[in-house]
Formats: structure tokens, sequence, C-alpha cells
């Protein structure tokens, strides 16, 4: 060990970044960016690379990247690959520093998240849950939401790093809570994107100017992000990704188990998961979002031949 | 007659107002303000002699008011009123000039907005569907949406008028079409309080921050203006209107009617017609729409006596 071994100090300036796709990878290397010493690891090498072009470090293994760092980072696809990587053998537990601090900005169940919590507890490891929103572009620019549960005091520890990562941090409470803020973001998200697309559907059927709707619907109380941002591919039918069907179809999942789990009952909320999963069935999972409008299509009877002209 | 009975005149001085209630009381005075010979009827006189304190003329009955009017306004509750004050014996077709302009401002349903255009074409007068949004305040601060169906020369004939009562002024489409945008903004209405009230639930069932949490949603995607307009109701469960459910009940079942019969599926916008009448049910038809969130409480077992403590 090279660095301090007092591991107990409130700054954290060595980090290893686990998980380097599409989110992780600008990240990672917003915090070299930062001043960090970030040392990255990715089951596939091209990515550990270009961490390494970026001015980061690499590491062959969970172990060796997590060996010397004062916080560790996963952005990993789903509980799964988060348990695996945190909780397994050769995993971020086991190797990681006593008085360290580990935060999984994966989206995974608030109650993975709570165990987590409890694991880290008996490891002598702080951890934070700190999901974002904002996508790749939020990732590229350094501009994400951060949605933190977790102490307070580990929270404290690890605001720097997350300022270097997003505008938009918050502690809103306990081990799991950054999990459930996002699992009703994505609630939200989904469901104002249903009602949009519905709205799309009702006024085109009836033969209304559609741009000159959404403008005047936008000005009052039937505004929202969703439709500034989503109306031109609505409009233009351009479902490109964008936040892919897949994925939030994975999040409602969480949305519901969750639901179940803590007996909140949320009927628009599992509309919208059936409507996202007869998507992925017809096909739609790669694409945007905002293709919840092809399924209002599809009930309304206008099918792909409308699609495709 | 003694004013100008060249009535294809573009210019529209003198005004007829009928329903001087909530909303047309003070658009009507609006008028006044801005220098239109305003003559109004209500049913009640009480309304009227609040107008004739206001500046305005008071008329005893609908011929009366619409005799010598270039334009006629009406802003009734429902369907059934407006179709009876203006299609009915002694109504606004039987006895406006013709070549004057009649413009409902009602919130009914397309099909009696199209119904209301064709009449018109047959008694030489110009019809126009605009119905508003904004609410009482928006009525009396003039700073109301209006969305417009009807001939765009028509239309044109109106913006000064309309320019008086409100800010965002659009031209949506033919007759109907200001109608089925207003609907189509209901719906968006009722879908996104309903998102909103299940992700107030889910976080408290959770134990996350409500207040950081709606924070965090209100800087992503999951922004809206609902989210901006009703997080204090539903923070602190004041459900005083605002906007009542049974008003937006009665909107829906024009959202749902409408798109039964043109053929547009919409399963959110149906599943939260069903959720306000469950409100109204439950005797809460006088609350303000987002009382929509009493519903979610009391489907996830957090019934009065939470509320009532």
């Amino acid at each position: 060990m090279d660095r301090n071994t007092d591991t107990s100090q409130k700054e954290l300036r060595s980090v290893a970044f686990i998980g380097l796709g599409i989110m992780g990878g600008p990240m990672a290397a917003n915090l070299v960016r930062a001043g960090y010493r970030v040392t990255g690891y990715n089951r596939s090498r091209a990515a550990v690379d270009r961490l390494v072009e970026a001015g980061g470090h690499a590491a062959s293994s969970v172990a060796e990247a997590v060996a010397d760092a004062h916080a560790v980072i996963t952005m990993l696809p789903a509980d799964a690959e988060v348990t695996e990587v945190v909780l397994g053998e050769g995993g971020v537990l086991e190797h990681a520093r006593s008085g360290s601090l580990f935060i999984d900005m994966s989206t995974i169940s608030p109650r993975t998240a709570t165990a987590l919590g409890e694991a880290g507890r008996e490891h002598g490891v702080g951890v934070l849950d700190a999901p974002v929103s904002g996508g790749e572009a939020g990732a590229v620019e350094g501009v994400l939401s951060i949605m933190a549960g977790g102490d307070a005091e580990d929270f404290e520890r690890a605001a720097p790093l997350f300022d270097a990562l997003g505008t938009t941090v918050v502690h809103v409470g306990p081990h799991g809570a950054g999990q459930t803020v996002k699992a009703a973001n994505q609630l939200v998200v989904a469901v104002n994107i249903q009602a949009l697309a519905e709205a799309v559907v009702f006024l085109e059927q009836a033969g209304a100017d559609l741009p000159a709707a959404l403008t005047v619907l936008g000005g009052g109380l039937a505004g929202s992000t969703v439709l500034n941002r989503k109306k031109e591919t609505m409009l233009n039918r351009d479902f490109a990704p964008g936040f892919r069907i897949d994925l939030h179809h994975k999040d409602l999942g969480i949305v519901t188990d969750t639901a179940r789990e803590i007996g909140a009952v949320l009927p628009a909320g599992a509309l919208v998961a059936q409507l996202l999963s007869s998507c992925r069935a017809n096909g739609e999972g790669g694409l945007d979002h905002s293709a919840l409008l092809r399924g209002v299509e599809r009930l309304s009877g206008r099918g792909s031949s409308h699609w495709n002209r």
C-alpha cells in the first residue's frame, strides 16, 4: 500500500470505478478531470483502455481495483451484476479497505440496496445507494441528478465526488431511499409519457392541428419535461434511443415488485408496466421509451402500415 | 338598432356575454376594461349586477343581450346548457345579427361544438369553439390559455377580443378542434396528477424523505407543471379547490365519449376516469383534483384515519 493507510480520512482521493459502460465510462472520466486518481475495471477490456487514455488507471480484477481505493463506485446493469460484484467471491466487500466508502450508482431494487448497506456495515465499509437520472448526455456533461440513500455522514464524505458527476445532488433518506426515489422517478416518467402518447393519438384521430395543440398543452397545467423533450420524437416518430423501452421495463419491474412489498397500490404504474411489456412483445424493446406511442397506435388500430409509410 | 347595421364589419365592439359565473364574470369584466361595450345575461341576477358595477350593461334575456351584439360569448357549465342557450327557443342563433360572431368558451364535447358550428352557418353566424385553461385566477388576471376551433377568418376577427382574456391564444383547427384540444389537456392533467399521487404514496410507504424526493423528481424528466403546482397541496393534504374532482370527472366523460366515437383507445385515461369516479363515490367530488392522492391512499390501505389525524 503506497497511500495513506489511515483509511478513515474524510477526503476521498483514490476511486475505484467498476462498470465503464455508456454511463460509467464518461462518469469515471469526469472524476479523472476533477483530479481524482481513478482505477477502472470492466468485464470487456476496451472500456478500461478508454479510461486509461482519459488519464485513469487499469485494473484487471475487482480485487485489484478496490485494493487501494478510498471510495469504490459501481455502475452496472441490474441487481444480479451488482450483487455478484459486491458480495461475490473476489468482490468489493472482500477486498475494500476498512473505512472506505462504497457507492452503488446503478439502478437496482431498494431491497438489494438495503441489503448492501447492511453487508457494508459488517465489513466496516460505508455504503451509499446513489442512482442517477439524466442519461448518457448527463453523464458526459457531468450534469446528472443524483439521489442518495445512506448515512448522512457518508453522504457528506461523498459530496465532492458527486459534485464532479452531477448538478442536482440530494440526500433522500437511509439505505435504499436513493433507489426508492429513482423508482418513483421512473414511475412518473413512464406514466407521463403514456399520458402524452394517448393525447397525441386522441388529437390526431380527431383531426386537430397537433403541433399547435401541443404548444397550448405545454403552456398550461398539462406542461411537463416529458412534453418538452419528447414532443419532437413523437411528432416525427423518431424513436432512436434515448432511453430504451427494455431499460424502462426493467425499472418498472423494480417499481411494481417494490410496491407489492411495501403495500403501495399503483394502478397507473402497473398499467404502464404492462404497456411497456406489450411494446417489447412487439419487438420494440430497443426503441426510445417515447415509443409507448406505438402501443397506443396499435390499440387504436393504427398498425405498422401507418408508421412505415 | 342604434348601432352600425353593417354587421359584417371586421371590428367587434359590442359583445353579449352569457354565463357570468366564476369564470365568465371576471372574463366579461376584462372585456369592459379593454373598451368593449359588454351586455351580460345570467340566470341569477346578482352576477349581472356585478357586471353592471364593473361598467357593463344588463340584459334580462338571451334575446335582449344578443340583439345588438357583434359578438356573442357563452361561458356555461356543460353541453346541455350551451345547447339550450344557443339552439333553444329565444336562444342565441334565433336572435343574433346576421354576420355576427358566436364564441362558446365553455368546456363541452367536440361533437356538440361541431354541431353548433354547422347551425351557425345556417344562420349566417360565424362560430368558434374556444375553451380555456388557467382557472379562476387566469380568468381574473386575463392570462388564460385559449384554444380555438373554427374558420381562420373568424379566428382573426376574434383575436383582439381573445387578447383581452388570455395570453396564449392558438387556432388549433376546424369546428370542434378547440374542444378536442381542451379534452386532450384534461386527459394529460388527470393522468399526470395520478402519476404524482402514486409516486407520493410509493415514496411515503418506503420511508423516503418526501420533500427531498420531489425536489429531485422536479429537476429531471419527471418534472411537470402538475408537480410544481400540486406538490404543496399533496404534501399538506390541503385539497381545497382549485379545480374540483366533479369538473374533471365531467371533462374525462368528454374524453372517453369522444375517444369511443373516433376510435382512439386510451387505457391510462380510462383508468383515471374511473379513479376520479371512485373519489366522487367516496364523497370527494368537491375537493381539488389533486385529491386523486386520496384514492391511491385508499387503495393502499391508508384510509381516512390517516388523513384525519
